[in-house]
């Protein structure tokens, strides 16, 4: 994994990918599939996410407030899936679908070391969550998997329907 | 245009298409693009956005409490763009870059006749406003051309960089 500029995670998460999300909570990781988020802010990178109080996840969040979102490329859909479809409550999520947890610098919940990209989060404002599910994280750190060359990404249409990302094209422009 | 059940809406906007969101403001439509988008609830349908307050539609948005978002194809990519590089302060956006604004039933600001999707919706809580530029909407009534099958839509990468959809995968799940 690489150091990947804070300045352009926007350009990781803006496309709206499903990305998975880890969390470590009483000395155990776990990993659930998102696709609600968006970004929020550029720089720092802020990103708004809404994680349901139904989900496992939910309450390591809350009462560690940090996460990492790892985004998966086409390869790892069937993983993602499978991710999706259980809970980690009493179950090895990282064992059971081959994913491979590994340290980051600056959170406590684990990279993806199958995902081209994974950012260390921390829980920039809570106040959202009581109403919406709706967690606001600062991206602290960004990785990116330089041996994956222009991954495809994959978005998801509801009930295991997903599109892959096609083709690319340049349009001039003077957005950000 | 058809009605589209609400209930569905979430498959038009998970997956993180670019988005034109109209606002209707002192007598004046006008039209935005937008990728900082995500849903928040099933149904009633909630989409959160952030408009930020450099934008011209943000006044109005946030003075009207009303907003259509309307999902354009890979058609459109160069009216998004165009769209997205200039301000409609004294500017008709509409007439320049040969989009047709159309009533809808529920809110002032008119759907876009080119786009394969539209969504009405009225602002729903604009408590997160003051700090992230964040708007929880909730989309009253949607609708979808049928004479556009299987649209493909863009996804923003930076810079007028965008991935158009690609192939569909269908992978058992139990997600919704």
């Amino acid at each position: 994994m690489r150091r990947f500029p804070l300045s352009k995670v926007y350009q990781l998460l803006e496309p709206g990918p499903v990305v998975l999300l880890t969390t470590a909570h009483r000395g155990r990781a776990n990993v659930m599939t998102l696709s609600w988020h968006m970004m929020a802010e550029f720089e720092p990178p802020l990103v708004a996410c809404v994680v349901s109080n139904r989900n496992f996840s939910f309450a390591a969040l809350r009462a560690t407030r940090e996460c990492v979102i790892a985004i998966p490329a086409r390869k790892l859909a069937r993983n993602v899936v499978d991710v999706g479809n259980v809970t980690g409550r009493n179950f090895d999520k990282f064992a059971a679908f081959h994913l491979t947890p590994v340290p980051g610098a600056r959170v406590a919940p684990p990279l993806i070391a199958e995902c081209f990209a994974n950012l260390e989060c921390r829980v920039h404002d809570a106040r959202f969550v009581a109403g919406y599910n709706l967690f606001i994280l600062e991206v602290l750190e960004a990785w990116i998997d330089p041996a994956q060359r222009r991954p495809k990404t994959i978005h998801h249409h509801g009930y295991g329907t997903f599109v892959v990302d096609g083709p690319t094209i340049r349009l001039k422009s003077k957005m950000r």
